[in-house]
């Protein structure tokens, strides 16, 4: 079903919204990831760490929401669902059960930076086909590296 | 690791988690599939529905996190993860891409019923156990149905 | 013209629906007359009472507005039609014209004891066809109860 | 009962005491119906329908409560009692049950005709014999014949 | 001095600038006066009494603030001064130390009283020369006949 | 197309509908050039001007909606496109460029003093036809007026 | 003095007043001994439970008051002066002076264990004879079960 | 009429109730000269003395209160009545009619001095008799001072 | 156990941490005999003196988490126990049940006098060796007096 | 006059205040036309529309501020005056009167398009002279992206 | 050039601006201080120092503000450029680089410290000259101390 | 003492950081200047410039706090001390004392157009090495590029 013109080329619109897609499932990833340590996080930085992930989770969630409806103004389907996440997501395992605080911060220092590293390739392939999509990279980029970098300064 | 003593016993807690197990992962689910649908639906109705299912995400948000705190509170570590979710909800698959306003109704009418229905299943076995858990489950309840009228109503 | 597929069996339904009815017709009359007593209140209490009466008013409107979704969410289409609420409602006779601040004290206890006295038979009788309903239908008793007493208190 | 000195004469007060019971007698049961319908509409543009009701209703109730007050300041009790209203409103019968979207905006189309209408007598009697209270009707007629564009532009 | 070229002929302007001053003046006193009883008043209905008249003082100051500005709008000067309110107010003199509280809600009575026979006089001169300055004083008069009322119920 | 049943009779609407529409041009013109000055202005009460100049544009704007709304709410189609402001507007021309302060508010003056004008005839060929319209025609006027005295006080 | 007529039997009063009344103290006590920590707090973690312990204080003081006014409204007059505080409360004796951190969360840990267990008494002695003060016990005890994982995991 | 038993002895309160009921009449003509400066102000500087005169208002209507309760705390009835203030402030005469801004700052900061002076003695007085009402005085003082220094500012 | 080095000498320390926790006790006590008549009074002022008590809890509760705080900043230990303030507090005994609503105002005239009493003290014994107690205690007794003010009001 | 020393050499000062002044002329025409069609639109989905057009005219006129004093910024008059706007923008003509909802969203949709793609090529023309604007530029053109998806979407 | 007449003499404004001028430097540089450890802090602990530091910066710099502006309203001139504050700070020097948690927290007891004494100098110093200012070299004394208790707790 | 891991080359890293770090200066300095003459500014314009330094000390300290967390970020530990900021700030040397509203003005006319300039070349420098620090430098520049065209205006 046609549904929404793109502004850009098809060569440039595959580029475009393979980052756009890559970026959707790592965000909703890292919002469950993050979600499901600030409900196991045991120890005596419970509550920092606790609170901590709850802004984690803030950011990722507004940030999918801004590339998913990104793709969808490009005229490309997003998919955000359960099963796309589980498999197509950049942060490694999370295990389950309880998790201690050194751990859990460990565990955030990991999911940041894969999806770091996996944002800065983004912002690189969208710069010359779509500026509109590589600023919104741009800023997503910057905002998980603040949170990394307050990870690593926790357990540093 | 031993975390938080429960304040019930062995029988009851293992029927209460699996309940509240259960409902965490719907929960989740049910906001990622109404995301998902959020960003999809096109037709005359978009805005309408594109609103009214951020009112459902922001609805599944808030009590999957009453769940799984309370999961916790109870000596059970929650379980969130994508992989987690994508096979255990109890909702049936939301088909990818572009969906027509009467379609995405449908959808939301037949994800919340049956969330519905495991939920009543739900207050129905935690009552004797653990009335706290079991008052967490009925005010869910209540605000499921109260959107299953709303999309019914909507292709009424 | 069938609308909202319910959640409960056919005999249940009677019962939630005839409760849910009933505090509906109640509610809608009790904002009716607690305005009525707020503009026609005279004496050296009058502000007090003035203005404790749109307390019961927001209180008695928000939860006709709750009683009447919930009908709805259980298929079964609301009547707060004024026509309705004049034959059916449990509150007596308000009298027209001016009334003294006590006999509006008096009015209001009196008005609210007999909403009171059917609430607390729709708790009872929606207990086993429908727990949703019985949570709805405690915390309407429990915040008239709490006006109850301080009308009392106020002619005490 | 002598309670407030009124600042008209004997005469013009019977015209203005009328105007003002009259409208919000229908006020008060704008209210109502709109409430009604606010409940029971289905059809596609149940959410739109629904949430435009809820703006009648806050506008009628607030209306009504200065209609009722200002009758009061002149020296006449206000009568909004369900009974009363039932009688001598000014719209015609609401049926009973669900009711489709289209259907529920013709209602309020002729429930705001109906109301308008005597409005506007009431603003060419009162002009004379209080400005005051006049300048107050000239308010609620404007809003209504704003509500009134707005559900006929729905039906257009 | 001229500052603002009125857009009213001489003679209405005349008019319209007594109207205006006489109720800056009157605002102005009763805002004073409200205040002075505000602190002063003793007895039973001391909080009801000391809270209903910051209220007064609050619609006075807006008022008076109104009125000055609409004749600076008019090229007329506003006199606001202490000792012009204490020579040409239209409100009674206020006893000065403690008031039980059935005297302080008298004297507001008195006061209001006073006060809204000479806003009407202006509502009435007005209407031809400056609608817009009589739309102005009819609402103010529709306020002051308000509170008019409800000192006149608590006293009832 | 036919849309809205108007209250008024043809004669009626015909006067009032032009009184709207040509306020309507005035009002939108009068944002623009606000604006337009609002952005060029220049010199030491550069702060001041740029600042109240951002009052009357968001006063203007509020009114514009208003008068167009109310226009349809009569049944008569509003017309606010720049072709149509740039012809029909009341304000004489802005000239382009940087504009000192003083000068600026001169242009304001005469601004205002061109829309006053129109508007106060306005109100006197709308009172018998239609008063609703004619009230919110005296407060836009009272507004402006004010702005009007603003203007020429800080060039006084 | 008599004041409130009980919708209860003396017998369900009786149960439901000794279930409220030991709520009561219990609640004012645990306010009390988090407010005593909140102060006497020292160590590396003095922030994070310095203000977790105002969030204690908080819900603590929210539902005691919810508690006595439940009493009230069922004709029972509360008591929760510090002498009856002192004497009757369930929670043990807090040391005096300074407490590190660890000591804190175990006192903690221990002070809200030692009411939820009264707590779950209540729920289950208050299920026949009121539901509605059962709800509000329910409700009360979720809170503290949240607290106490949360002060569990801390140390955990 | 007895009401207030005072904390102080006769001789303390003689003198301090003298400088509470100077410092009350003193600021409550602070507001009045300020917002009779506010309606006459004209000129270049127009729009910051304008709003600048609406802060010192606030100020002095805030402080005034603070000071007329003060007394009455102590047992004294306060006097802020238009005569009282009219005969017993500090400040010298307002000229009538409009101001241009330059003699507007002057007078503003001749009206604050004369008050700054008469409050500096005020804090010397109550010193010994009452350090609580010093408190009051004494930032009040800092309040005037930094307005003060403000409108000397202005015309630097 | 040593945590915070105070910054007076032994002497001022003991003087002024003997009238911090005289403080403490007295406040903590304050808020708990205020709720406690918040709960228990009757009669028709009621409401005026339920929401007035109110108002003397979140200034109490307030001030003794400042006093608590300042103790522990001067590094004292600060002692604000159920059993500490049962037995150490200045406000006489509250006597059990209901309380008609003189009765209330008069034992809150009593109670706030008795701390007045003791705040005065401590206001003179620290004002030599610490200006900054001092300071927090004189606007501490200010506040008292100003609810003592009022309910002398309410009873005169 | 010169007034704004630009921080651009005046070959790219000439390439970015063409870019600004043609972006301001469409944004300001934008959000005419948008009003325009706010007014006028009638049909079923009357509400959805209206509601979603005020959206993108509070988008457009936060937009065309930010350009205007971008353009002034770098030393340029910006010229937004209701002729220019007339003659320069990119938007065909929207013809008078009611429109129908369809034809309402495919108005919008073909303005947003004519606006985005001269959008674009600003975009591209001022990467190298200036990127603080292309910055500007870039955010607008998302703005304006997920508005032409959303009005896409609803007539898909 | 002369600015603003003081109120002190001679004699008391040398003492009391050198206090005031002392305390400006101080605040500003606390203000620094804490902002570099605010970024530069590492550690387990990371989250509650940062987060604590902002609360010093934020304290700092509304007193540095408050203390400035009292000079000048004193009619002294104050000055809080980089050198001045480079040389004249009574605060030892910030190491560069990563600061450890516990490093962090002692840097600021002994920062706070070495403020408090001199801040305690400055209240002694300007009791007799000026009770205004000494009124605010309280309050912040009274804030630094808390501050300092707060970060020597956390070490404790 | 190892932190962060960065996300750049060492290269990359180094320019990166010259140009934070150098932002970081100027930025802390701006704030201290602009405060410095919000502080001294007098004449004729003092509020408006007053009010208008501190929009630039806001912006000031809101960006300089970014951009030292984002040298945190990417592993480079900022430096935002008095004694680097008095030596490396690009800014000149402000005069002490009182500075005349034109002097102000100039001021920051020069102080805004050297750190913008030195802006410029960091928004080049960084483009290749690090997008995402580019993006927070050219955003930063647009801000005061507004701020230095308003004061230009304001002297123009």
């Amino acid at each position: 079903m046609y549904v929404v013109k793109s502004p850009l080329s098809d060569e440039n619109l595959k580029t475009v919204s393979e980052a756009l897609q890559g970026a959707l499932v790592d965000l909703v990833d890292l919002a469950l990831v993050a979600k499901q340590i600030h409900w196991n996080v045991v120890g005596p930085r419970f509550r920092s760490v606790h609170l901590q992930l709850d802004e984690v989770v803030a950011l990722a969630r507004t940030h999918s929401d801004t590339v998913a409806e990104r793709a969808a103004a490009l005229g490309v389907s997003p998919d955000g669902r359960a099963a796309t996440v589980a498999v197509g997501s950049g942060i490694g395992v999370t295990p389950e059960g309880w998790v201690d605080d050194s751990a859990a911060v460990s565990a955030m220092v990991d999911a940041l930076g894969a999806v770091i590293a996996r944002m800065r390739e983004r912002v690189t392939s969208t710069e010359e086909p779509d500026p509109v999509s590589q600023d919104i990279l741009i800023a997503i980029t910057g905002d998980l590296e603040k949170q990394h970098w307050m990870f690593q300064a926790e357990n540093g």
